[in-house]
């Protein structure tokens, strides 16, 4: 029996020689493995195959899958590579090649044909079969009225027998259009918009260039809706669970910096009620409640609002009300949990005032966590920034200081 | 122009009668617009129009679209919507009721003819015209021996023309299977191996039910993919952006509860050490700087670790090296952190010795948050809990009372 997919890439990805491993799977394996493996293990077995077995890879690909394996070659290997493809193949390739991988031109396949609104259903059938023919595919067909598209023709319009000298512009189905160079997440939507067909990308006279097709977009999809987990918690969006410790540093430092700010000003704040705490050092033993419980309630609402903004669902113009309801929840939560907290310290510390400042604080911190939660991200929709990357640290710093500054500032207002 | 679909989307879910506001669209806005409303604002759009308008809605879905909103009816509405659609539609209809909306069934279309080994191009054409005849579809063409699928007989083969009396099992293309009732996690994982193929779905028999498509497959992949941000930070994965407050307090307060767990932990940690913070309250005031590195660098190895297992790239067996970087990128990390940290605290407070504690204690509290936000994770999965749901609980519990523990800890050996 075939060995599982994912054990032969995990295989892969934790040999010493991952060229190698590589190499001895047979073409069908090979194609299924190499596109789930990360972008670094991707370089390293390409790196450690040489390139006659590159060609032997890649010359079955459909060109844009062929593309991104050339794209990660070297400019010498990459050319060493193409020059031995066949013509047509090697053309649509390079021709490729020269956009950007994550626009709609890095992800658009070039199996489609165009014909003239005045032409018939035997034309086009004949241009239908030449493509197949060439390439072994079948072509998206697109009508158009002098260069402009119209639409596109469905395929299975030419299997229908007796359309006698019948229109086929009464046949067509409207299409989407992105331009070329537009970004993933922006043809995302437009495929969001219209899941049932293939989108045509244009260049800037708008010309056709390519066809994306639903199965190229799952991919972008991944990466898109998975990024927003890694900009939650400040990872570089390309970083690998397998990458070396050396990638994981780098990718992840600077993050740890700019919350290490975060962490001071909360700190200074605590400087604040020094004394307060010289003079009552329960207080200490119950800050990381305060602090902790604040920061879960935190990114509860941050991720509920992120991820509202990325489907399209919120913006800071319509989110009046969501962040109302955040502030409701947040407060609730707050009398919830905050209640328990209160009992227990009152139990434990036989001081129900010292119970009534922690139960008073939590809530109130839970009622700044659901209102930063969702204004945070939201704001930096607005202005331009990418609500995940930077929200968790500016929130976290408001439940932390603010926080701390209710609960002790309380404390040393009620108790001393 | 058309207003944009984000816009009228935010105006249903912010208005007082979302069925009004959805009623006014034209057809082919509803239908975009529904699909991409969280369930809680669809269910209030059906509640706010008549039966008729749902009917009106639904007669010109795609079925499995239109068994999504039926499914979304209450019985009564159900059946008054279905009895009004025309015989064909409502019998596959009700048959896709009867499954499970999150399971391979549940995203599966009808479209399909299926084809014996034997008839020839011909007969297979005839059958192609006569679905798409009554259904207005193109079908996917399953040739099956004995009721055993073989493969499917790609569309495009029937426009070919020359066929002569060739055998259809020569044309044939391997098609991937799924049960019926597996879940969608499943059948994504066999659409990302199989991407550019049509997933077949069979019952208990072997025999076909259905068939899925990419774009079938899309919706499913986003919320799969976005689950795994809303695990981490306990919200219930159908929670919106748009719900009330009662829902969000309903949906959140348990994880917050479990999470109280924790901080108690933590307190319990810091309370050993009261006397020791009594004769140096410094320490307070640097323990929410030791808490928070700790939590963010842990968060960090959790979210690769996490993305990891969902990507199928590691495993607890294969993991061993990726939780030994976990571990080195965490040191490092706490080398710069710690170092800048001591130095701060070194010229702050005039103590190199209270500098070089709480270096020290900030990069042993990395070293654990790099280990233990790689090793729950893949042991919550080698156990068969879901890594991301209960990882972030743990992963803060372990780096807050470790890091407490060892910072106070080496405060009280080496200051006092």
């Amino acid at each position: 029996m075939q060995e599982p997919t994912i054990d032969v890439q995990q295989q892969i990805a934790i040999s010493e020689r991952p060229g190698e491993e590589f190499q001895a799977l047979p073409w069908t394996r090979q194609r299924v493995v190499f596109f789930q493996l990360p972008e670094s293990i991707q370089r390293d077995v390409l790196d450690g195959i040489d390139r006659q077995e590159v060609r032997q890879f890649v010359r079955r690909l459909d060109p844009d899958d062929a593309t991104d394996v050339i794209g990660l070659l070297d400019g010498d290997t990459q050319e060493a590579v193409l020059s031995q493809l066949d013509t047509d193949r090697r053309e649509r390739i390079e021709f490729l090649l020269k956009f950007s991988p994550d626009s709609a031109a890095g992800m658009m396949d070039l199996d489609y044909v165009t014909v003239d609104r005045d032409q018939g259903f035997e034309e086009v059938a004949q241009l239908v079969r030449r493509h197949e023919a060439r390439t072994g595919r079948f072509p998206t067909v697109f009508v158009t009225d002098d260069d402009e598209v119209m639409g596109e023709l469905p395929g299975h319009t030419l299997v229908l027998a007796g359309h006698g000298r019948a229109d086929i512009t009464e046949y067509l189905r409207p299409t989407p259009t992105v331009r070329y160079a537009q970004p993933n997440s922006e043809v995302i939507a437009v495929f969001r918009a219209n899941p049932q067909s293939k989108i045509v990308v244009l260049d800037e006279d708008d010309r056709i260039l390519g066809v994306i097709y639903a199965d190229d977009l799952l991919r972008a999809i991944e990466e898109e809706v998975g990024q927003t987990l890694y900009e939650f918690t400040g990872v570089d969006e390309q970083e690998s669970v397998l990458d070396g410790a050396l990638e994981k540093i780098r990718r992840r430092y600077k993050w740890l910096i700019i919350n290490l700010g975060g962490g001071f000003l909360a700190a200074a704040t605590v400087g604040l009620f020094e004394e307060t705490i010289a003079a009552l050092t329960l207080l200490a033993i119950y800050m990381p409640i305060v602090a902790g419980m604040g920061g879960n309630a935190g990114t509860q609402s941050m991720a509920v609002t992120v991820r509202g903004i990325a489907l399209d669902q919120i913006s800071l113009r319509t989110g009046r009300r969501a962040i109302g309801n955040e502030v409701l929840a947040g407060g609730a939560n707050g009398v919830i949990t905050g209640g328990i907290v209160a009992v227990i310290a009152t139990l434990v510390n036989q001081s129900p005032l010292f119970g009534l400042v922690i139960g008073i604080a939590m809530v109130l911190n839970l009622v700044i966590a659901g209102f930063f939660g969702a204004l945070v991200p939201l704001s930096l929709d607005r202005l331009g920034y990418d609500p995940a990357t930077s929200a968790t640290v500016f929130i976290t710093m408001a439940t932390d200081v603010l926080g701390f500054f209710i609960f002790l500032g309380l404390a040393q207002i009620v108790l001393l």
